[in-house]
């Protein structure tokens, strides 16, 4: 839909993402140095399917949105008479809901089933952000240029979550892998927004001019604010987890510093020991 | 040849193996967890050699179908007469098709020596892949803006292929990588189709407005269907592996999912370990 | 700030930090050899939260020079009277600034805390670097064709600094990429001089002519220049640093080169089994 | 040395490195399975010392060659009277060639000293690939069509040699990269002097039409040609080692196929073990 709306639903749903990974990995990741793992995973496994089904659901109503909007497609794409497409704007948007759909189905299969492989749930999550960075690139190509920057640097913020997803499938469960991951899809549905206010003025005000550089300048910058913006969000939340993680540690009767140097300290050792090669050991 | 066989027969080549692997790579992760490795995988291993013989002999039609066809060069590369380059598309054309000879050569070796190193096919592969890609940038610079586009998208799925490929010299046996490829061919294939019945309308019908933007748009979105019907045909491919195997489990008389958990588990263990350094263990 | 303080500035940072080092990782890496490590890696951990210090020292600087700068926006984005953006160009460089002031934020809190995850402070200075590579590559669009040529080449010691960074985040305390690192930033900082004094002659002299295309070829291979100039930096800084190192180890009473070898050779052994799978095992 | 002679020599330098390499590192990859390996070891290390020297000679004799030659600079940088940078096409040139002796002079320090950290060779090697790739790509940018396409090809083979000599940095001694970049290396000699012949015609013959697209076609195509014939070049030359150390295996009386087998098996088994993490173990 170009309009708010239409910019303001998926932004929406990108920012619940972004802000439930940015409080669900930290408390995985701190958790797993407390209390036992088994049991933990086990729970943080069934979060991943609850998850998956959330996706569907979010995609659900994305197609529906995009397909039934009063100026929608009403799922016709082909019109006899006029011999010509309808609404392929929204056409492109349900394709690209689709695809969030099937990662949440594969996310929901990853769960129930023991035979799926591991890593194939990230591999989809990563096609279903490079498809929906192929669509836009190729969608914007004929707009006017303001129109064409805002949605660019969009582009930045998903081919980069696309990259890090994939590298996700073979360094799975990488906290920092995880948390770039949070961010970028917090900027992500932050500037989804930002989009939709600058193109559609959702309370009134002017126009902002399409052809002046320096807005293009600033919208630039400003995308960069975003960012910065979630970076802060992403260390907020991470000292929270931290606290709540380490009340309940306190509370099992463990001091968790100690643990926590220990742990870190072996964690360094292992880390070193797979991927550095260096002389540490 | 710049009709609608010419688009067919390389289609079909990729949809077969396509196919096929989106059947043999599942079948070989799911079959290694159940019954003794050694013999499974010496037979998987011969099973490479064959493959790497039909390429051979798809790559020989495709070369021999692209020279001798009625308007084809006839193997005359340079016509002294009229001093001018024959038919240099389909010089190109089989120049494609021989690198993928030349991998299923390498294929070939792989099996029948020790001595090549393990990984060199999956390299020569990936060239054959990026070397198809490459010619096909090149020599779609010049075309109608709708042929242009339609063999762009076309350079998606090579491209990722050719990288997805390459990553399996190092990642061997990686049944997320083999899905990928899997899928990626099978993408290639049937787009290849749509760009026959777009371009030259084997059946009738009116031509497509090479200029209209709108066609692009749709074809745009139209490829990302059929990567969507890809992901559809591995999962079924997948889940027949699956019950197949697990029938066979049963035949020896052990039973399969205890076996496969335990697998499982042991299996993310042995992930982490390997690449993660995270601290579960 | 568009003058040559607004280029000597950024640039004598990154020619401060790439100095330091390309000191400080040959001593690291040479003394871990020599030396218990327990008790160095602790000492140098406490360097690098300095470091972080500095970082944010240096980062305010910059922020508060290009804000309030006589022809400053100090701190004005918007004017309202003509209705326009005030010194955009000041507010961009702030931005950088502030990414580079967040990097070092994390370098303290990874110092001060256990809970941070390791490599987070590395992903953090990437994506600082990485804002500064996409702010520069978007203010350059619309300058003369010096201006910009000599400003993306900037852009190759940006990115390819920001690439090697990426990979620290998972192989950390990797010499050869923390070299390349030094080297690159000692790149960055001469380079920001060099374009200081192409385009504002702090010393006088004629103008650069803008359109000379011979002036743009000489300026691609003097960048080049600088990079074998720091090449030489690097090679001199680790001979004193391997020197000092040796000297200490005498001083220890125990003789550096056969441990040395010693090292080093099971340091071999150690990353070919990490990282080759190669038959050396 | 912008005529046939300048395209001649570098084409030489790189024909006969690559040929080099093709016959080495089969033999070094070969050997390692049939003998002793730290003896070998050594010697190989004695090998890529002489290496190093060859490779700074090879810089030098080309830095002589572009600066002294008739219509060279002789070191003139910028002439006074006439106010201009004095033949910045040979400057350029010389710079690709200080490149490559700066990485020569790393290899000879690397088996010098055991205080280098390993990769290091690696690392400046493809810097200098990709500073000749960078230094390429911005002087062909104003040159007719014909000389601008046929170098570009060659920065296919210029970077993609870049990005497997650093991929070595982390994958060192693996045999595959090795084949790669002596194929690569291969390639760049023989399209060196695919161009001096097609630009210069040293043997006469009429003048190349620089605007006719089927020319730029027929290159394209020429271009993987000469890749295939470098594939086939490396096959030759792996058979050709394989003979060779197969012969000194049984002179040392140990029968080297039934040895090669299980070299390979447990080879596949660590392979496995350090990348794939899959269910092989």
């Amino acid at each position: 839909m170009a309009n708010f709306k239409g910019h303001a639903l998926p932004g929406s749903f990108f920012l619940l993402f972004g802000l439930w990974w940015s409080v669900k990995y930290p408390l995985q990741y701190l958790s797993q140095k407390v209390t036992k793992k088994s049991h933990k995973i086990y729970c943080f496994q069934r979060v991943d399917a609850i998850e998956g089904g959330i996706k569907i659901i979010f995609a659900l109503i994305g197609m529906l949105a995009e397909q039934f909007v009063p100026d929608g497609p009403h799922l016709y794409l082909y019109s006899g008479e006029n011999r010509d497409w309808v609404k392929l704007m929204n056409w492109q948007h349900t394709t690209m809901y689709l695809f969030y759909g099937l990662s949440g189905v594969v996310d929901v299969f990853t769960y129930v089933s023991q035979a799926v492989p591991q890593g194939l749930d990230r591999l989809m999550l990563s096609v279903a952000v490079f498809v929906e960075g192929c669509l836009f690139y190729y969608h914007v190509l004929h707009r006017p240029m303001l129109d064409q920057h805002i949605h660019s640097l969009l582009l930045i913020a998903v081919f980069s979550g696309a990259c890090s997803v994939m590298l996700e499938v073979f360094l799975r469960d990488n906290i920092v892998l995880e948390m770039f991951r949070a961010g970028v899809t917090i900027v992500q549905g932050t500037w989804f927004w930002q989009i939709g206010v600058v193109l559609f003025q959702p309370w009134g005000g002017p126009m902002w001019d399409e052809n002046d550089h320096s807005n293009i300048m600033f919208l630039t910058m400003c995308f960069f604010w975003h960012w910065a913006a979630a970076v802060a969000i992403l260390a907020i939340n991470y000292t929270l987890a931290y606290c709540c993680v380490q009340r309940c540690g306190r509370g099992s009767g463990e001091p968790y510093i100690g643990l926590g140097v220990r742990q870190q300290k072996c964690d360094t050792g292992s880390r070193a020991a797979f991927l550095n090669g260096s002389d540490e050991e």
